[in-house]
């Protein structure tokens, strides 16, 4: 495979963003100033634009109202939370996708500091206005059934949008646009909310068919900071100056989601607004580039594609867990030996919705003890259940300590450890625990692994949920 | 319907029980001293006994083994942990109920201190061994072919029972037998682990059959205390005197089980120990009364059993919520106008799971938004998915004050509410909220509803499970 992958943004690993020093009024912490890029390669054609619109309350001076879109017509691709209580973004974004199925699509403008959700048929109205006067205002021309921007909201529940403010600040968001690391950065900020660090990342990547051509791909995303009244909301802009069709970029979408986002969890609630968007635009390609397609069968270019992109929305997915509300640890689960990858996806989310573990994580214990009880109770009610895939005399647990396993449980055997090293291990920022469930008997069978991301619970997630603060 | 039933024990309500203003050397908290009964109507031809074995480390002042068991052969039911890390006594315990249908039984013999998970052969071993030395001890000379005493054990996980002090102590327990209200009192507080205060109930009550007879319910329990390493459990273990079939018994406890242990939750892990079990040994009954059976079909006794040990369960249930870590409130959910009983259970156990919702609750927010989220996932991955149950513009969220709704959500639209009363409100420490469905829209359809309990998420959880101490 040709993929030459590049991270030009993480070069600067140790340098201090000095713009960051404060966000939203807060120090960005220490150990995540590394996280913030200070320079990227952002796909060619598209333009992101953010300002003020007044929707975060008074006195804060971040922007709140982003729009990103490409100069022609470009591809474009959704994944949307299934929360029936969903906010009118995504209503709003669903009924475009429904109606173009992806096509000719320009981009998205979202706001942060109201959710818009349970705010009925006006609160629909108003998200349909803002997709719509944006798409106006950047329109090339081009007479448009409807709007070409899918809507994004994030922030307070139950409140109207003040739509006059956004629809009086759009102009001067087309006015703003331009594609520079700037453009970009800021329009990370303008997407989060509680976050304590904006969220971007950009690459180059080459595809089989066309390996002189550096394509870029480009992702916003927000952490799942706390937003009143309690919802964690996850959200995530993807932009490619690659070809690809319609129908092949919402598969390769909704897959790699499903290896990224879909595989972390902070707090086990599902949000009413988490979206997950991409757009190409093929602005890269050489006028003779086919799009990349999946008929009539996957192309080399999509299966390299599912593989940039999957590694790609994984680094995102983890920017997102880093800013886990209040946590103090960033955990890797990782579930092998399983009959399938589904299983091994489920066990392994339930593991990462153990309270009682992640709350024992944070006093530094590896409660291994507690991996094994959710472990024990995972598959129940599930229709994994009864199949034997969890066999206690074959189940290993073990964590990783730099690049060496610690056991804790060989083959259903407690294996006795060294303290010492144990307290060391568990001091470090990041952990990963090992299930190695060892389904079957024969060399010949296939195991599957999944892997999942997430935080500890810690007295600060309390005091950020509940107003209630200990410190 | 003949039930009568009285609550002698909730008499004294305001009586503080002197012997236990103490308890492991911790106060009692004054809210929970009422919680403890002074006296008790309890079920012939039973004995209880406790003792110090040793198990719970030393300095520890409480008991930590006790038995319970009927004069005569009894039947026996239990509804137990699958977790497939179950605990010695779970597979011992399985095992007898496979040999005996739960017929012939003594009783139980129950641990604290130990939960005997991970132990192997030898851990089933010694769980084997205390079962049968027991039963010897007890033994009124009938031959046994094994043990006629089921096992429990709570505590510790991943280490072996101290056997030997155990089977030594058996004689000290056995003599220790006796039916006073103050052997099951202390028998309820060998069951504890890191309760804050003992769990008793008793009650009387009469059958269709044989209205002039006072039959009797004895029932402990323990809370989910945190038990190092971070597992919960809970346990119970029900007498009556009345005369019930193994079948029937096993059939009532089930159903009684799945409205009242299986309807509430603390951190939503589900423990290796958990184990409900119940005797009936016909001890009150006079020589000609037929035991309760459901064969050939619901005796009218069965029926009014079934009744008497759903509430029966529920307060034994609610006491283990009441106890939950660190909780500050006792939360209701009440799921109505669903299509199936089934499905309101469902949703009610995911809303009670929603740590965002219920750290929300401890910062004394009602958080409706946590609960419509919460409700808005809920049925996603179920059987219940895509039949239309839950329907925004049909929902209504409520909570109760006294005796008054104060609504939040009427049918999908948010309600103008007073900050005032909703502080007042949230300022008691039982909160009941009600979230109805409105499923269907013909007068015919009947709506089914379920309950369920649970608490807030608190600093104080965080702290007993990480052992990182704010306060």
């Amino acid at each position: 495979m040709s993929l030459r992958l590049t991270r030009p943004q993480f070069r600067n690993f140790s340098t201090k963003f000095d713009k960051f020093e404060l966000y939203g009024g807060r120090p960005i912490p220490a150990n995540k100033q590394r996280l913030i890029p200070t320079s990227g390669s952002y796909p060619k054609g598209f333009n992101v634009g953010s300002t003020r619109a007044g929707i975060k309350p008074a006195g804060n001076v971040q922007p709140d109202l982003l729009i990103v879109a490409s100069d022609t017509p470009a591809s474009g691709a959704a994944v949307l939370t299934k929360n029936e209580f969903c906010a009118a973004s995504v209503t709003v974004t669903r009924e475009l996708m429904r109606r173009t199925n992806g096509a000719r699509l320009r981009g998205v403008i979202a706001n942060s500091g109201c959710a818009n959700t349970l705010t009925g048929q006006a609160g629909l109205d108003d998200a349909i206005a803002m997709g719509r006067v944006a798409a106006k205002c950047i329109s090339t021309g081009t007479a448009d059934k409807g709007s070409s921007l899918m809507v994004m909201h994030t922030g307070a529940g139950a409140q109207r949008l003040p739509i006059d403010n956004v629809l009086h600040h759009i102009p001067k968001l087309a006015q703003s646009m331009g594609n520079t690391h700037d453009h970009w950065l800021e329009a990370a900020v303008a997407l989060s909310t509680t976050d304590t660090y904006p969220k971007l990342i950009s690459r180059t990547f080459s595809l089989p068919s066309a390996p002189q051509i550096n394509f870029s791909l480009a992702g916003l995303t927000k952490g799942a900071g706390m937003v009143h009244p309690n919802m964690a909301t996850t959200l995530g802009i993807i932009c490619t100056d690659a070809p690809i069709t319609p129908t092949a970029l919402q598969i390769l979408l909704r897959g790699a989601a499903s290896k990224s986002y879909n595989c972390i969890s902070i707090d086990g609630d599902t949000s009413t607004n988490d979206m997950v968007t991409m757009f190409a635009n093929g602005a890269a390609a050489s006028s003779s580039q086919p799009a990349v397609d999946v008929s009539p069968e996957p192309s080399a270019d999509f299966v390299a594609l599912q593989h940039v992109l999957s590694g790609f929305m994984s680094d995102m997915a983890k920017l997102v867990v880093r800013d886990a509300e209040g946590a103090s640890k960033f955990i890797t689960i990782r579930v092998r030996g399983s009959p399938s990858y589904d299983a091994a996806h489920h066990i392994a989310s339930v593991i990462a919705r153990s309270v009682l573990w992640k709350t024992g994580i944070y006093g530094l214990d590896p409660n291994w003890h507690g991996i094994l009880a959710a472990l024990g109770y995972s598959l129940l009610d599930t229709s994994f259940a009864g199949q034997g895939i969890i066999i206690p005399e074959q189940t290993s647990v073990s964590f990783m300590d730099g690049r060496e396993a610690v056991k804790f449980l060989d083959r259903g055997v407690p294996v006795p450890v060294d303290e010492a090293r144990i307290k060391q291990m568990m001091e470090k920022e990041d952990l990963e625990t090992i299930v190695d469930l060892r389904y079957g008997t024969s060399q010949d069978i296939t195991r599957e692994e999944a892997v999942y991301w997430t935080c500890d619970m810690t007295h600060d997630f309390i005091s950020m949920n509940s107003g209630v603060d200990f410190s």
